[in-house]
């Protein structure tokens, strides 16, 4: 278990322009009290800091690692092939393609090295803090309490009928 | 933690049609010594059984569902709204679509309910199995370990040159 | 055959933001002298609601199903698995694949649940309103006029030439 | 209501090669003892008798069309823009694009003439056949009695585990 | 050889919405001198004018059909299945698959009816505008003049390098 | 007119891989009783020849071009660049990507040089025969004769009912 | 070795609205102080001079040719056909289908004739430049010198956090 | 220039299934007497590996490196973020994808890392080795001349007619 304070989750992305689309993984883990560790880590302009970054993340004390890439979205996957941490993925919607090309290149992932693959975009940034917070909340029951709340408030939130309706 | 031989990990599909997709799963994980929980639930099916699992699989000593389904791939966006597991999801090869449909329905949940989902077919399925126990290894060293050896011994597997190559 | 003024149809949908294409529905519903029932209901937020939704609209005098949502679009499906009423699904378009998640997500049903899939976004709305009318027409002779009058004005509204030809 | 014995659900098809699929349509409608009218009308090589199809159905006893055709597949839209009855479409998968240009062209109907779409292929035609069950179901009790009993029978058949799990 | 003066192209359209696309065909043809009729022909809400049309069209002296639609596009082919005069069809940009549901409505048609499908929108309209003038000019020889000195000049008119570039 | 027995209409392909799809167009023209020649010029591998035969085309009596091409399609465009002549485009179907690149290479031409395209593979061939003869005919009487009992053929060819259903 | 300020890369296109998209390789070029010949050279409206341009690059010191265009896009390929140059393709983003068919068009090149393929858009001109440059590098130390620098800028101007992030 | 003898290029893939595929650059290359090194470099299984070719491949006598994979293929893009020896990039077809995922994954490389990129499938490694060779070419004239004649070898083996034709 790591210490109070500590960021129990990396938020890695390739390029500055994904960080509007990754601030939804971050803010939902906020929201959740959970620490995270957010940075730049790009696959093809900083190799040498990416596989520094993959292979010491399990010793200093991250337990999940998000990664968000778009185009041909290598930093996922290459990221999960020097961990054995949990990777979650999330597209970034690509300007020409629309995150079809993000998304293909994260979860055709072969045999061997996962990448828990969300939604292309915000909701999947989103959505891959909940993920992370639901694989903390196996062993940390305030995680879970607070994961649990959140969901129902979300739940409690969904009016009966459109704004709007007659 | 769950006591000695209690399934950690459910694989549940939509269909006996499945079976020999997420068969993967299963052969991953029991190489890697975490007992499965093996069922079919059809979201379309057999929505009242999804239902009862869903909410009764935290309870029950699961700790991360693979579900697996193809089509208008329903199982694991469903499975994933009625608990706070992580779930993971494994686009099934459709026939008319090669699993197309079954990637599209299952990776664009809306933000709120994630499923962390793999490659289509067979790579996903293994996949879905090796981050499971990638989960369960951040508080089960032995876990931790066999997986560790696991991914070494597929590293060492490697060939320096493809047979045939003169 | 229901009481007047009952509603007939429901139209459903995942969230608020459906409303803008589903009112397509309701509005060529409201044209026909049809009584709706507009609800949001959301697979994945609400699911107990959806079962609930499901499981007793045939009691309460439902006739039709119109059920919209868009990206990983469960909902149609869902509720069709727990109901033999007719099910017509609506691909909402979604952001960053333009529906063709949504569009895949709900008619590629497997052989046992049949949800009857219209056109992606708002012409798909707007006709699930009149298949649902034209399934009411069936047994409901003053609907079965009406809807021979809807369409014959909109076959009477086309003009012989484009406006602005020569 | 039409006499006993009497079709009340016309199943058409473009070609005897789409006969395959959409035989799937008349045997589940066989099944719930529904008589249908089993015809090939080629909207490209018979455009006339499919437009004496369209405009006589309804007169001749016909509730529901179900159409099915592939590749650049105009039969289902056809016959809906020359009938007020529930026409439902199914797309049969074609060669070069697996349906896709089948689903395409039936589904994305403008706002005016609708067709209830259904999946591409086999499972497609077997859920046309559903459909239009439950649409007579709504004024035929003795149809939504069988339709519930071949629901429940569906169910019931879902085994608890894959065969071959362990 | 049709008198002078008489239209020896049809420009026909789904709907008002064509227009603007299907005005490149229009403005290419005025500019060959090549007289054309434009009509409003929706296969979907009109089609007993669009059978009326396909009918007529070549005992009114009409030698080349140019037919745009857009999604579910029926209109070229639907002619064509009526008629034996050359079909040229125009797939117009749909909003949600952005004329890709158009292309594969129309250019997939099976074998025995032909449309000669041009590109999506308007590039596809002027040029099926030129095509129809290519086949006219195989027996009129003004046209096939017009038609080198249309080609010829847009060769001239492309400058030697980018304006902007260094 | 061309002097009889000379080739109306040039079958020009990319490779011999490509003439069982082609072979259909010479068929359906042999039908037809209009002569052809048939010959493989390849955009890529003999750029010379293509740009010789596009050139002379017209000259020696060639009315119509049907050009068929797989993958990276250039050879229809190509020629249709450098001739006035009708050019029809035949997109073959490729390994990979089931004639989806062969279609888009040949069918999105620039505005100002058309290629009439027809269906991928086999169907495509054909109506591209029939499009020639089409196109023919308009100055043939015996061509357009011809034409429309071949047409008449097919559409007494069809059948009723499909053969196997009851 | 081409004598000093003679152009070594050749930037063609095949209009002027490819010129936003191409400058980015013009650009970079720039940047590395290698000369370029930028020229519109259309396949299609220009074929002659595409011709002349292929076959006379080699013999005027060009050593690579950079060639981008949309839709149909035939220029690369083309050009490759007639040269034994290294050729770079750009798919040019197209309006209907966002450069998918550039890129396939481009791409899908015959064994024989190869196009080495970047990404659609501004980041595939770049990366033109780039690759071209490599190419120059094999035998132009200085030229190898500014590439490698030019990296190494990219890399070190990647920050460590996405500004905004807390 | 290398010493004779040495390899000039080195062929690399994720694994053995790959091979197939690949072996078509090592033979064209073979045929053109340029001497290859070729080797499994796994990004996934054997990222140290890769690193280290990655890192080596210039300081070793390389000069040009094709790399294929399938999937979501991240070997060609990673080497080439290590290196700036031209990168050749030869997606493998994948199976349910049938390399649709791995051309994204390699093509659509954002501005900074090029990866020149070939065909789906054997074409394209055929074609690696051509461009390969041809690069070599630019400052070897024996590659050079050896490629000129492989051409046009090539050219001359396109029969005029294909066998079978009347």
């Amino acid at each position: 278990m790591p210490e109070p304070g500590a960021a129990q989750v990396a938020i890695v992305m390739g390029s500055q322009s994904d960080w509007p689309t990754m601030q939804c993984a971050d803010t939902v883990l906020q929201e959740l009290q959970i620490a995270t560790d957010v940075r730049i880590v790009s696959a093809h302009r900083t190799p040498d800091r990416m596989v520094a970054f993959a292979k010491e993340a399990a010793g200093s004390g991250i337990r999940v690692i998000i990664a968000g890439a778009g185009g041909a979205a290598h930093l996922p996957g290459m990221i999960a092939s020097m961990t054995v941490l949990p990777v979650l993925g999330v597209p970034v919607r690509s300007s020409a393609l629309s995150g079809q090309d993000s998304l293909l290149s994260i979860v055709q992932m072969p045999a061997g090295v996962p990448v828990g693959t969300l939604a292309i975009g915000e909701a999947g940034a989103t959505n891959a803090g909940l993920l992370a917070a639901s694989i903390l909340a196996l062993s940390d029951a305030p995680v879970a309490a607070r994961l649990l709340a959140w969901r129902q408030a979300r739940t409690d939130a969904v009016a009966l009928r459109p704004q709007g309706a007659a």
